[in-house]
């Protein structure tokens, strides 16, 4: 009961700190309001409209060829797969947090065989040391970029560069989980393509930072590519229509791709603010994205009652769940947007010192 | 080159026979133009906008249960995977020229290793002695009411009847590819309930009669229906949003539904004017649904030109396409839809007796 409340609480704030906003009909509203009617739809993966997206998305990524999917897990799954069937061997090694291991009911073990090793543990990301270790017969690499589910960390770029070389050297494909892409940039400064250099493919996403309404883009050789459409077919991914997704997340890239540095910057200020209260600490503790995890040393239930004072007490929003570690610690996740910019600053002070002294009370 | 051509003298007409008009982003604005911008997306296959959708299909379709896919092709494959999970054997019987046979790249077999038993052949429906003489160890039999790839023929609602009666019997699942349910009712003069009634499993569209942007629904029991919804996150089918095609499914789906009986009797009339011209025949000859074939007795290059001059003439578009079928026939498909009734009777009869006077000169 107390988390539906904190999620009233929530939705009833005036401002938010995180996020582009709320996800309904407006998003794609404001989207095709200045396409014209008589625009016509792709067809099965065929047309102008997702053509042409799916050129300027191989040349923002530096590769040959991309394909727009509907979602990122079923990019990715057939990217391992053509890569294991390349390599002949139905093996890949990725984080253990990785999207594929826990949020994809094991669609890649279901729908290929596909044997997972995990690198690394649930406290870092991955590093050099173990790929060196990661025994034989690996086809492909997975690296998700930022580590999503421990707040967003990142290796160094030499680490990066170092893996992609020594994967070279070993013949095993290095794919770049990067439904993030565009938010680590400011942080590597980097271009896109700089990045997907290291990677044999890559797969982004469209609604996590770009803020639109679904759909990723996955790319890489034109051989890869014209797999990956063959397998999109099988999966059912090729929808006679997706312009829906295509349009919006066209019109939110270009409103966005440019204040990755600003999200940035504000994920910087927004966690220094966090650490600075009683019992809350960030992860990481400096962001290297715009994003990063809150975690409140108190039990869940204490730390809701309190999100909700500050909630009432303040109107800003600050978060509408939150996910228990433990018994004494829990945590959300922030992914800063355009609504950061809109909170007063005098607000912010505020809210951080009634924030800092609702904890020193539990 | 003739057939890009024939393309852009249909584009020209200025009415056309078949279908519901062009697939261009007027499509989506019309069904969102009277949605409030501050309707909450569905989120991962949860929230009002998905819930309340897939309960409406599961009461039309008579079942307990339903979900709303962002394809057939993701939602048949599924549908089968767990009726052969259930049953214990990885293999199922359907037509030749089942979708999931010729259109699929063979997902089916690729994604789940399920063997695949044809009835009937190339030029009929599945009949009762088909199933009767069909071997052992087959988890589930699909049917496609109508059969589209041959011009939309269906067997008798008896057929349907006896065909469920021994699959119930044999202890083999019964799934309905209904893409174009709604559109056979009329000849069956049945409910959409009353002739799922028959099935296991029963999957719609969304696109094809309806006339949405795209989209689907499969229905059955509600363990059924909770396997289906974990694999279809397994195929990356979960996506964070799906309203821009349920919405748009609604939308379309209430203009329409009523409208089924209309598409029927105008398919019944064109294909009359079409067998009444020279070396033109329709399949099936009276149509059973808002579909047929058109096929022309002659090489696919002359009847192109045939077909541009009555385009270029009349200005009312017959077909944009035409398929060969051997160097002495080729063929096109029809779909009625709202466009055939505002199409003047008078140049109706104009356009068949010329129709009729090329096709003699050919």
């Amino acid at each position: 009961m107390t988390s539906t409340k904190l999620f009233m609480s929530f939705k009833e704030t005036n401002y938010q700190l995180a996020g582009h906003g709320t996800r309904n009909v407006g998003v794609l509203k404001t989207a095709f309001r200045d396409i014209e009617e008589n625009l016509e739809s792709d067809l099965y993966g065929e047309g102008k409209v997702i053509e042409e997206f799916q050129k300027k998305m191989a040349v923002l990524l530096g590769k040959e060829s991309a394909v727009f999917f509907p979602s990122g897990t079923m990019a990715q799954q057939i990217a391992l797969r053509i890569w294991c069937d390349e390599m002949g061997a139905a093996k890949v090694a990725y984080h253990p947090l990785s999207h594929l291991e826990i949020h994809e009911e094991d669609g890649l073990k279901k729908l290929h065989n596909i044997e997972t090793i995990l690198l690394a543990d649930k406290t870092r990301v991955i590093e050099l040391k173990d790929v060196e270790e990661m025994g034989e017969n690996i086809a492909c690499l997975l690296l998700e970029l930022p580590q999503r589910e421990i707040g967003g960390h990142l290796p160094s770029f030499e680490t990066l560069e170092q893996i992609s070389k020594l994967c070279r050297e070993k013949g095993i494909k290095l794919h770049l989980d990067g439904a993030r892409l565009l938010e680590v940039l400011p942080y590597y400064q980097k271009t896109a393509a700089e990045i997907s250099a290291l990677f044999d493919s890559v797969y982004m996403s469209f609604y996590k930072g770009v803020g639109g309404i679904a759909g990723a883009i996955l790319a890489g050789n034109k051989d890869f590519i014209g797999q990956s459409k063959i397998w999109k077919r099988r999966y059912g991914g090729d929808l006679i229509s997706l312009y829906p997704y295509i349009l919006s997340a066209d019109y939110y890239y270009e409103k966005r791709k440019n204040k990755m540095g600003q999200y940035y910057e504000a994920a910087k200020e927004l966690a220094k603010l966090y650490n600075s209260c009683h019992d809350i600490t960030t992860l990481p503790m400096i962001p290297v994205s715009n994003m990063f995890h809150v975690h409140f040393h108190h039990p869940k239930e204490k730390v809701e009652d309190a999100l909700i004072q500050i909630h009432e007490r303040t109107g800003v929003g600050i978060s509408g769940y939150l996910r228990e570690i433990d018994e004494h610690t829990c945590y959300f996740e922030v992914s800063l947007g355009d609504l950061y910019e809109n909170v007063p600053k005098e607000m912010l002070n505020t809210l951080f010192q009634q924030l800092d002294e609702v904890m020193k009370q539990l």
